[in-house]
């Protein structure tokens, strides 16, 4: 019953205005669903910038519930075009409790689910410890009908943990949305090394798990009041079971790519290279200490 | 108190005879230590033609134990020439139970340690579930006093369990001992994205543990009696913590790579990306179970 999906990512800037951002998003999302595409990604939190870059208790505000008007814009864009998406929004769960979210709506406008960011970073300008409580709703794979959906978000990338389970759960394609540039002192070289080591963690994924996966990322540079600011570096990506790229985009521009995937490489990928037979369980017990 | 250490890889291709194939490895550490390796690695099982492409119970005979004369001369060898070894070999442990094992010598000639190959792959023209018990000795890191040393066998590099469990038990570096390489019907387009699939998975490991990987390969082609066999592709590589590849051997070739690796990297990269402060052990328990 498996298919060729296509299969969209949107690669964006942001500006200050939230209204902006969200109507940019519905455009790039009708432009991939013109394009043919079943299922469009977002970047992690594109409804504004990149707020985690100071700490301040006022951004809290922009925060909203998960019957917030904004994500029921979606759910009618979904049913409209007839595509499923994956939504990232900054949620407020109750007072004081905030997470890093990305919602999953079906291509009928439904809601398929919720996904908390589980890793949660803080580095120099990414302070997502003070805005973000960890993920408490585990690892998932969305069942869509034409395909399982896994989420993961920025940060989440990194560890083989969480695609590991999220492949367990039956996810034929992993979406990361994510948020991830250079700091000023990290541009050159170092920087080119820290964003080749960013796609090439996220194609090791899919490899270990023989699946899909697609990196999008924001893009364009996002200044703070010290004068810092990051450096978004775009390099969404989409990439199949033995880690090869299907598409990329620019390191610099918005983009929207809509790209097909055969779902049956899974199965072939996997008769080949049977990890999921041979894997010790009887020996992974540690992987749950620190 | 970390430094820079230079690390050998040998990438040889096997002949029929045992007595060849180890003056050959002898030889080759030899231009290692020459050219001021510390420490070096030889192939997986690289006494020996790679037996498993065929179920023939005479190929028992090949295995050796852990006192063999074989690991006594690569002992003497460490011990002369100042140099940790790593050593694969076909361990015979007892009566009808044999692994696919790795010696590491500290190069005062004393024995480290052994690990057991634990993941064992069984697919066409590698049939090794046949040869070989399930290692049973888990995942370890040598303290060699210079370097702490995983190690881990060709099918394992495809787990990122056995990399996660071997970096928290405090390597820096891990050595893949390896014999892969392509079967008739994979050679061209697909098996150049297997050969790459094969590099990225290994260095998503070196990236998602902050560590080094060193991974080993016999070369050349070794057919086998159906007119078959296998086109091992060398392409031996180290890589540092942002797996960017550090030196890398020819596809088809014999080589002795020799390179020098900072240790203090690995403090350095994992300050930067800490993903051992952030693994979310409280949503992990579900690697245990198939």
């Amino acid at each position: 019953m498996k298919e060729k999906i296509s299969v969209g990512l949107i690669q964006m800037t942001m500006s200050e205005k939230t209204g902006e951002n969200v109507e940019k998003a519905v455009g790039m999302v009708e432009r991939a669903a013109d394009r043919g595409a079943r299922i469009v990604c977002l970047p992690e939190l594109f409804a504004t910038r990149y707020f985690c870059q100071s700490h301040n208790d006022s951004n809290f505000d922009l925060a909203i519930g998960r019957d917030d008007p904004l994500l029921k814009r979606f759910m009618k864009l979904a049913e409209r075009r007839k595509v499923a998406l994956v939504v990232p929004f900054f949620e407020r769960s109750g007072p004081g409790l905030y997470f890093n979210s990305s919602m999953v709506i079906n291509s009928d406008g439904t809601e398929a689910g919720l996904y908390r960011k589980t890793h949660i970073p803080d580095d120099p300008s990414f302070h997502e410890k003070y805005y973000f409580a960890p993920g408490d709703l585990g690892f998932k794979a969305f069942d869509l009908g034409f395909i399982k959906v896994g989420v993961l978000i920025c940060w989440d990338q990194w560890f083989p943990e969480a695609a590991r389970l999220t492949a367990m759960m039956g996810a034929d394609i992993i979406f990361y949305p994510s948020a991830i540039g250079l700091l000023p002192d990290e541009r050159g070289s170092e920087g080119e090394k820290m964003r080749q080591a960013w796609i090439t963690v996220q194609r090791g994924n899919a490899i270990a798990n023989g699946l899909f996966v697609a990196a999008v990322n924001r893009v364009g540079c996002e200044g703070n009041a010290d004068g810092g600011g990051i450096d978004f570096f775009g390099s969404s990506f989409i990439a199949g079971p033995l880690g090869e790229i299907i598409d990329s985009a620019s390191e610099t521009e918005e983009q929207v790519i809509v790209a097909k995937i055969d779902l049956s490489l899974i199965e072939k990928t996997r008769r080949t290279w049977p990890f999921f037979r041979d894997r010790r369980i009887d020996l992974y017990g540690g992987i749950t200490s620190r």
